[in-house]
């Protein structure tokens, strides 16, 4: 059965990402300098180059596929919540290529940003914290009913 | 010419969804048991399987795809409105596999949750009640101008 | 390193847009007629055809695509901000066909709705205004630190 909190709804921030870099850490920065512990996050754009996951429910590990060519970002979504103490990000992305075909999937690290607009907007409620979940092997909210 | 209401923001859910369950019928069901009327809905997340809806525009009748694979939910967006007078979840996905190809439809009964990040935000206003619509044959909001 | 700006929330818009018209010119229409000049923009639906741009990061320039098919759209994000004093639309798009294949691109015109559901939630704060990006060649906001 799903577990959901009941939030409020605080601050709001929109802007650009920079020229060059990090797609994960740029929003990852934006989260930490502003102290956002829980929040959602969207975004589209362009990207030089990507690395996508893809989590093996077999395997329980992630595979990281490389995309070494430039795309749109069609959509970009994830969520900001709290590991080990410190904000994480967990973003799932869409990208597109020349010929307009589409790819996905869970945004890792060594995925450079072309250009990128985001919003960030903070969350307000109990603390969403990431502990390994016994049954898929990821690190899920640890909610109580 | 587009018919939109201004509305108000309500509350905010956000939280996971049961692993193995069918992610449409656990999101109406957050739907439900919180009479949340009206509102948007953003998601990311894997499947185990899935079922996508593809309009047909020419008999205007739903045709069913089954991706019976394990993917990444690279982005998930719908509402909630009322059909018949209840809670009604309408929401496309876009799902992408280990090679990065992305798909994509109408999110059906019959997508199984892997692990899944939900985000609920009510919304206040009109109701917005779905009817058979003549022109296209889908069930769209009869909102008046 | 990322720009971004706190901002407030205003008025929510949802609804739906007119069956034939153009996606990214009923959208702008919402924008201009309600005198919003910040938000963000999100929906779901199916068109008719589409028109994909592809922004050629090594010419600097858009490619358009145009697919001349029905289409679901998984995904619609965007944003409203202003480019020469009047509101503009920025907005990518996620497509998927038939055989449930995604597609996406920039948002443009040419893309026409066989249906669709949309979101604007106004935002309040600086002007965002686009102007050209000496680096990219993009139309991107003129935030300062």
């Amino acid at each position: 059965m799903a577990i959901v909190k009941e939030l409020g709804t605080r601050r709001v921030f929109m802007g650009k990402l920079a020229h060059g870099a990090d797609l994960l850490e740029e929003i990852t920065t934006i989260c930490v300098d502003n102290k956002i512990k829980l929040g959602r996050i969207e975004g589209l754009g362009a990207v030089k180059k990507s690395c996508l996951g893809f989590y093996s429910q077999d395997t329980k590990e992630y595979q990281y596929l490389t995309l070494d060519k430039n795309m749109e970002i069609s959509n970009l979504v994830g969520n900001v919540s709290l590991k080990d103490g410190v904000p994480i990000v967990h973003a799932h992305i869409t990208l597109s290529d020349e010929q307009g075909c589409a790819y996905g999937g869970h945004l890792a690290p060594g995925t450079i940003i072309f250009a990128c607009e985001i919003l960030v907007h903070e969350l307000d409620g109990p603390e969403f914290r990431r502990g390994t979940d016994q049954v898929t092997g990821l690190p899920l909210w640890e909610l109580q009913k």
